[in-house]
């Protein structure tokens, strides 16, 4: 899927290297104690897997976009999905937004640290009463002369309790009148809720938070006032690119790990991988597969080429591959029968954690309803 | 699905007001405890709910299979599938093979007790090297002249830690040379090892055992010397149907859920049960667990008829039901959006508690290697 | 599915025997030619097998459901789907409403003849411009005293050529205000132009009429006056069911028809039943098709005690086994290889008449609009 | 999916000119009458649009292998099946073995004027006892010294009866022992037998052919002598690769067509595109339509820079492509309701002309089979 680089093979080379020695051996622990493991972000700050391909004057090494699906798929293959949320969630959430919006002293305070792994970062949007319907928010920014005052929660926020700060979205007015505000975790009047017990993504913190009277200064409106609504809706893309990206290896990790089972494991005198009925779930497991990539990678290379013009191919590929994930990763579990189902053997573990990519980052039913205005109502990007 | 008479309806409810007295209450703290509550096997069997459709001298009230039907439909539709689980596993795998092979002797030794919670009983078939190949199993056991001498180990095996005694199948000679034994877990030489961490099935306790030069006295033999493999595939069949029955009540329970959930949600200004994409949807689940209940009430109604040979029919409502029920589960989580992913809410269990069911009692492509032998080979079942 | 009595078996060998004779060895000559053999509505008639489930004064045998469904299912059977359709548009979808709205005369007149075979009739909603939408339909019938004046036309009648009347929908007044006539297709002022290339139900005709001032006298009202709307939706349920039937059994003619190959045909030095690829494949269907029958049949049953308030799950039967079937038969035109594609071995027909069933009496979205209204609404059907 | 050079354009442009002239106002005439316009090779053949990638001393106008996906997609957007069919039979599966195994004389006699379009050419290897097994053939060639004599039956061979010369395989020793053989359909001691009724491909001749002793000089022996099957075996990566394009282009006919169906009709007040159900319908059917072009053009990618290593993706492209159209014109039927069902509206023709796709070059079965090759096994196909 993806045109090597010799400056990818290094990155993917030294990201592996990381990856094998400093996280998966504790994958397994980590998991179990359902904690994210924050100290990774500073590790891999410092090793530059953050700010891959963000602008050097802020830490990044200004890589293409290549180098990003590099990471996430990396992350991905090592089916650690709720630390790969947490980074998902802070990498590709809210920084985008800041480096597209930001002023440059913004960027110093938050989008650097957070490239370098000093801060955790996360972007707040849902809320009790408002999830796919985004315009159906209800915290509130009031706009006080210096600085906002806001007052509401949000909820099943990833990284709200470990974070340091969010780009938390406002309302400033009636229907699509919001506005962005770089909120600091610890400022006063904040509390901090987290959501213990998920299906998957254990190693991933996701929180409640409640607003009441916090301010929160001038300076820290991202982009212009009112407009909060539009900047989300127009830098999405590389967000639900990249879990196409993560979808589409977290399969390839249950479909390798079936591929190597089905040629071990015997049974009625052969080896699982000579029963023709297998055999040929294997094949629609591959084929499937390689739809999942082919469909990632046509996105991406529209991406690169036409930036925001990409949506619709983007969003088919998020909508089919979170789909298509599951299906592989349930026939990776059948195939191994009742150690599939047995947590120590990790394919538990990748459906759970997948079974998220339908739900977040727009449900299914909103990529539905996004491609339906691309096709039928003739809704064009702009490049 | 079920004709009930005025008996099924006073069980039902007895069992409703138990269940929501003792039970409900408790099941979140249990499933986090990762539990079995083995204290409710003396309960059931005190109010008579193990023994519901076995003979009243051994302590069951001789009702009918609609009964059983009716006990494990309820439990299902707790979401409590783990308990459940045991509960099946020791009601409805080891007991009516105790019922139709044992001596007096054993009846009163085993079944009595274990009908009335006294006891808690397993069957022990798979091994690590043998699960769905029945045959290739390897636990062995010597004939000593009055007693055998069994060696090996069992994998898998529900209430294996928690239980008093489990049928154990083992193998006495070649091929399908094999022998079902009582055995009493507390017996000197066998190794417990609980398996604590799956998928799903929390409150449920599935262990490996290890056999090092366990005696078990000849009159623990069940049935015939020899006979074991043949007992075990003719007395499967109330096993497979009411795992279908569980996999029925579970979508049932989910889809209930789920259709209180969308009549209340609200998103873009109307409920969720307003929009026609999520009506369909709802349409569509509730036509597959209509499918659902009346491949099960079907079998059910041919198995009281004519017993085993209502086997390829029984086969087919497992399999059916086994993955229809988690298509219909998996929506429902969809239409919860986050709140889906949320263990709290209650989907999440129930979607991985219901994944065994493609896998246990014999596995779908198991399935579909016996209704190919019905189909094709025009294999016949006796009555 | 069915609960035999010796009358019901008495009628299946009759009727079997009858169309061995009489319809089998021309069905290919009559495809080809696209033809309703009209004459066998004569035949059938003098034989009594359209109305089986008919009050005897009207020439009827008042036998009870089950024979309707052993009539319709062994018609299926023999892979005739046009005239099928063409038996199945006169005796269940007109002459029901005949039945339980006409007066004697009408009965006399129109009920009477149609069961003995002397007229063949038909029952006109859709238009060009309203097809799921019955509401939206615009011929209009004015009232000019002692008759009705009706002005519009019809579309995708079946029997409109050949049929000797049809019971038309007409509007008479604003939104759901719509009156039955009993309409002489040789009426002066109407005009019939078949449709002749269909992808299926070759030999049936399907027609559309126009009707330029057409005088139906007043007591060729069927029921009361404007309320034909009502009419409709209370009297579609022996047509919906009736459709699953046909469904079921040209699923099991495909079902019968493969195993019978796969049995035979060879490859790869092996019987095709022999691969094990294929025999997984052929228990699905064998499933499938049982989750077809189950369905059904517990419809029916209910159907059968409860009349209209088994609507919900008769409706579900209906998607339900139109579209299973045709998933089942599309599997049988599979494992036929390259035979599968060509017409003379039938799988091409069943596979193009069953196409139909989601389209045809109420498409599967309508079907999911009402099981919607039963589920999400509470919708109750009276008994 | 294309990445079009100007001289693509060009070839595009003219070809729509050409079919939307010559083609496109017959093929309801054509189809109905079941005839394949065999003029149409020689007017293909002089715009030089059969020989577009062939080498340019042939007549072809040596493009590159997309000018190939450009004239089969464009066929097949037009939504002719059967001459599609025939044109590819011809095109894509006899010249590309004479193109690289042929000496230059039959290059001469038979390769220039088949890109010429002055004789049709086909291939036969299927057999009544042996379709997908190539290898069980036994249409017997018996060396005669300085020629072969041909005795067997061939059936299914597209442009059997139209044609000039195929290219058989016939048997000339055990096992994989074949050789391929120049025949000129002339020759004496052959029979035809055209196979008129097919569910699809109406314009399309395909055949059965009866040799016997039918005399085939050695100058017509194509490639080596007894190498036959392994020169099928590895000049059939274009032949699929074109496949999976026009199962993609015949997919985005019927797609293209339902959008703008479900703008214009209307139903219960509003526009049938205005439904949020059918919304959601068409999203999912574009996002598979996306996963079709998606895959195929990731194959012809790799096929361009890798040849045969692309096998392995060129199989999973063939039978992605050929079943999800299938899924997409089904549901583009639905989407049409009751016109869906006629054929004057084209989305039967293209329904069931794409039922072959699964069944013909390579079955979906074979398909399985290879690609379980290639991922279990370790097949590696060089470059
Ligand atoms: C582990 C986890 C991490 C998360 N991380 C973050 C985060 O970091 N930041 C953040 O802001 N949010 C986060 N979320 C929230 C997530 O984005 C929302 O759950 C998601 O957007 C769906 O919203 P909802 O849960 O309110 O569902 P709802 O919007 O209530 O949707 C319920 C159902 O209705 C469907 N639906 C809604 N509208 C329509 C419509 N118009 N037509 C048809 N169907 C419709 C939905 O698809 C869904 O099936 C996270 C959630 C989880 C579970
Ligand atoms: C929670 C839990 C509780 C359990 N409780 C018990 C218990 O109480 N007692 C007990 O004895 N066992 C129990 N089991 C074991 C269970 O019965 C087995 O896991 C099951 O039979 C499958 O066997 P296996 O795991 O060895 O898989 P395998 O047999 O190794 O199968 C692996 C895969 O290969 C497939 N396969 C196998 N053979 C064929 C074939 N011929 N053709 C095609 N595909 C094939 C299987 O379907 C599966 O997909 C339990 C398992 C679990 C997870
Ligand atoms: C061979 C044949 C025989 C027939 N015989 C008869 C007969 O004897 N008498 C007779 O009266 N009619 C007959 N019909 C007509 C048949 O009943 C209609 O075709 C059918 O009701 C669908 O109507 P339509 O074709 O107008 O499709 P439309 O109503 O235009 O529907 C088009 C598509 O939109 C969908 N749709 C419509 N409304 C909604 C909605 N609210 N929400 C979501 N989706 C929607 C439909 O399901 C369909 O997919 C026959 C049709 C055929 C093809
Ligand atoms: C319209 C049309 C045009 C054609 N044109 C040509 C042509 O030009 N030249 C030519 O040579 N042939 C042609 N064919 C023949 C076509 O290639 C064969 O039909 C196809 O290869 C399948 O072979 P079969 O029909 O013998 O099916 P079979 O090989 O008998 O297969 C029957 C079923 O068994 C399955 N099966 C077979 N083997 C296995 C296995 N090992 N494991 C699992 N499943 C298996 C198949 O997939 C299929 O489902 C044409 C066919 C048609 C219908």
């Amino acid at each position: 899927m993806i045109p090597y680089t010799q400056e990818h093979r290094m990155l993917q080379d030294s990201l592996r290297d990381f990856l094998n020695k400093e996280v998966v051996p504790n994958i397994d622990r980590w998991e179990k104690e359902k904690t994210c493991p924050a100290q990774l972000f500073k590790m891999m700050g410092d090793q530059g897997y953050i700010g891959v391909n963000y602008p050097s004057e802020y830490g990044g090494s200004e890589m293409d976009f290549w180098s990003a699906v590099i990471v996430m798929g990396e992350l991905s293959y090592i089916n650690f999905g709720g630390f790969t949320g947490s980074f998902y969630a802070h990498t590709y959430l809210p920084l985008p937004l800041i480096n597209a919006l930001g002023t440059e002293k913004q960027k110093q305070n938050y989008l650097k640290p957070a490239l370098l792994g000093d801060k955790i970062a996360g972007l707040a949007i849902t809320e009790p009463g408002a999830g796919s319907d985004v315009a159906g928010l209800k915290t509130k920014a009031e706009d006080k002369g210096d600085h906002y005052l806001v007052n509401g929660s949000k909820t099943f926020i990833t990284n709200g309790t470990i974070g340091d700060f969010v780009v938390l979205v406002t309302r400033t007015g009636p229907k699509h009148d919001m506005t962005l505000l770089l909120v600091d975790l610890a400022s006063s009047g904040i509390t901090k809720n987290p959501i213990t017990d998920k299906l998957g993504w254990h190693s991933s913190d996701t929180s409640q938070l409640f607003f009441d009277n916090v301010k929160v200064p001038k300076e820290n409106v991202l982009g212009e006032e009112h407009k909060g609504f539009y900047y989300l809706m127009n830098n999405i893309q590389e967000e639900r690119l990249l879990m196409a990206v993560m979808a589409s290896y977290a399969a390839r990790f249950a479909y390798d790990k079936t591929l190597r089972y089905v040629k071990e494991r015997e049974a009625f005198g052969k080896r699982l991988s000579d029963l023709q009925a297998l055999r040929h779930k294997i094949a629609d497991m591959a084929t499937k597969l390689e739809a999942c990539e082919a469909i990632t990678g046509t996105a991406i290379r529209e991406f690169i080429e036409n930036g925001s013009a990409a949506t619709n191919r983007i969003t088919k590929a998020k909508i089919y591959t979170a789909e298509t994930a599951m299906e592989i990763i349930n026939d990776a579990i059948q195939l191994h029968g009742g150690v599939g189902y047995i947590e120590e053997f990790g394919l538990a573990r990748v459906w759970r954690d997948v079974r998220l990519f339908s739900i977040g980052a727009g449900s299914s039913e909103i990529m539905r309803e996004i491609i339906g205005k691309f096709e039928i109502d003739g809704v064009v990007h702009e490049k």
